[in-house]
């Protein structure tokens, strides 16, 4: 029998609307992949009260109890104290941790306040959630054919917990393993997808085929279930094969994290270094690529050129042709890209510029219009980008997403498209 | 006695994290200024047993229930008959939304699938709420002295019918106004400040303190009920004045969303300019002050220098100098900030050199040493930053907080601290 899931998130801030519920989602996203079922989502204020009921409610309802937040000194450890309650178990102190504690405070040179020590107190029995972004550990315990695990709020420490954590543990808890493998897709939306594998989507069983849409991005992730790791990966690789064939260039990678990943390992293996020349992005594509641990063996830099005069005396975009042809224009981004080799000393460079709006520019060119531009020792490229009715944010996003496109597209030898709505 | 609200959302992509709750944050956050206690949030799939438990238990512990989302033709209208069978109502046709729908799709050219009358069908005695966003009605009733009201699932016409239709009938059921206002902090950890306001935070009750702590931030909300806006706000000056005299300078603002909204309104103010060069921040900097419209007015642009030969080539920075102190050191940092603010040509310019980790740099500085400079017309100052075990997300962030935070401060003639841990 496959287990029932309830996810209880414990913070006022939710019940006022400040945040969104954005652990439910990180956690039921992976809980669906692991084959658990979640029934319910429950989000109650910071009241002991109220958590109570909600917690005697799922205990009728689910057999996982997964709990975020409310771990904090602040909450006065609300969720502990009442979990342990709702299953008869005492809160035990746990020297190592208040050491741990102390030495996190100490490094920092803050004084640890007496209230922190409450993050030492665990249900009994229970085994500790390190907590390697943050102070409040979690943990899971096991009572009355329950599983509860408990996690801390921000979705950060929620995330990088539950990963690390609270996934190996659930995965043991359903019969055989799962195995997942996700084509990165990237120009090509999800109902697009949808609508050309619908049949396989509705026919396949094992693997199963299913897809999310990323931001600006799309993503189809194929799930195997067997006795062990080698059955389900001989599962897996025919239809991973079968579907890139059918998608084709618009596969960026096979369980590559994103598309800054992809194009600083073609660069490595390459050998090639790459530059940017970013006006509306502002040095988004810089900052998602030095993400990156490592980025440094590939990426020499960049220019943030946010007004004429830093496009004229950084990467030498002639004074005359910023009159003439406006800031945003095919011209100024191939300029750019040429600047950015040149003064950056990179192999390769990309170059954005565009209107990320709200307003459109002096020359009327509307938001979303952006020009992305490449350049290397044999080709300069570039892109059109028109994604009218899209506000700031996804502009910007998008935009960085078709330069990072670009350059895995010429690393990789694909076709290079010039032109995107 | 004031009223207390259920959100019980609806969907099976809900529970499969494809999407996340927009629509209870949506509502929540209006409630929340309506003087409305919303108590729980619930989320169920488009399954009619659950649902109906759901409702049942929301009918025993709240007056006012919202639903969003199962009112659409491909889940048979599940929400609607759920309700109208919790509270014994029958479902009723209406010829005039028929009609409405028959011409919403012969204007858009589509054939009207017979299942689509089905939204045509509204609980007995129910207020219509038309939805001019697409195709499904919602609608509220009164019954067994409850309020129940139901909305369609997809945010944008959720939010729209919400503010409409649904805002209009609550304001008349909410005594009072709740009017909220938050402190930003940058510089105290939550606990500190917890620690500071422990008694403010346990004997206030009219407005009411809560501290939260936010990506490497941290910040504090004082809530106040009254009959009027105008009250609410009596209420709230006084206690807002006496916290930011009792905490300082660690306060950045009030209402603000973040440090870089903060640092661009005080260069706004100012008619001053800035600039950024950045090494282990990335363009991290540069992408948050551009993430906010406008920020052209008042920043120049940057360099991301992610090699030492950019540091010296965009940036003047001597390669001797970087033989001798190496990249991650305070003269380089000094340089990098003085070149910016010359090659930029900006009033103001801020560098960020440092260990972003995992690893350690060349000459032994660990992950979490970062060094930030500001350049301005009559000073140079350094502060020095050691997040020693923070992964490397954690350090760029907390440093291009501390950048921000020199600017911040610089601009409004408050202390310079030059030391952080």
């Amino acid at each position: 029998m496959s287990h029932t899931v309830e996810i209880i998130s414990v913070g006022t801030e939710l019940l006022l609307g400040n945040v969104v519920n954005l652990d439910a989602q990180i956690i039921s996203q992976k809980l669906s992949e692991l084959g658990l079922n979640v029934y319910y989502h429950t989000v109650v204020g910071d009241n002991p009260g109220r958590l109570k009921q909600a917690v005697a409610i799922a205990k009728g309802r689910a057999d996982i109890l997964i709990t975020t937040g409310g771990l904090g000194p602040t909450c006065d450890d609300l969720t502990k104290q009442t979990l342990a309650e709702a299953f008869s178990k005492k809160l035990v102190f746990h020297q190592d941790i208040a050491d741990e504690l102390r030495t996190w405070f100490e490094k920092r040179g803050h004084p640890m306040t007496e209230n922190n020590l409450q993050q030492a107190q665990l249900p009994e029995g229970c085994t500790v959630f390190p907590n390697d972004r943050g102070t409040a550990p979690g943990c899971v315990f096991e009572a009355e054919g329950k599983h509860v695990l408990m996690l801390p709020g921000p979705p950060s420490e929620c995330r990088n917990m539950f990963e690390k954590q609270a996934v190996p543990y659930l995965s043991a808890l359903g019969e055989g393993v799962i195995v997942s493998h996700t084509l990165k897709i990237f120009g090509m939306g999800e109902s697009a997808v949808e609508d050309l594998l619908r049949e396989q989507m509705n026919t396949m069983t094992n693997p199963t085929l299913a897809p999310y849409a990323k931001e600006g991005e799309c993503e189809l992730r194929l799930t195997a279930k067997a006795a062990d790791t080698q059955t389900a990966e001989a599962l897996l690789a025919p239809a991973v094969k079968q579907l890139q064939e059918l998608l084709g260039d618009v596969v960026y990678g096979v369980d590559v994290p994103n598309l800054e990943t992809a194009v600083l390992d073609l660069l490595h293996e390459q050998g090639l270094t790459l530059s940017t020349a970013e006006s509306c992005t502002g040095g988004l594509i810089a900052k998602r690529l030095t993400d990156i641990p490592g980025a440094s063996a590939s990426f020499k830099g960049a220019v943030v050129s946010y007004c004429d005069q830093v496009k004229d005396s950084m990467l030498a975009v002639p004074a005359g042709l910023l009159r003439r042809q406006g800031a945003v224009s095919r011209e100024v981004a191939e300029a750019m890209a040429r600047g950015a080799r040149k003064y950056l000393g990179s192999d390769i460079a990309l170059a954005v510029t565009g209107v990320a709006g709200p307003g459109s520019d002096e020359r009327g060119n509307p938001p979303g219009r952006v020009y992305i531009a490449l350049s290397a020792p044999d080709m300069l490229f570039v892109r059109t980008m028109n994604l009218s009715g899209a506000p700031r944010e996804r502009v910007r996003i998008t935009a960085a997403n078709h330069a990072l496109d670009l350059a895995r597209r010429y690393l990789s030898q694909k076709r290079l498209e010039a032109d995107f709505r």
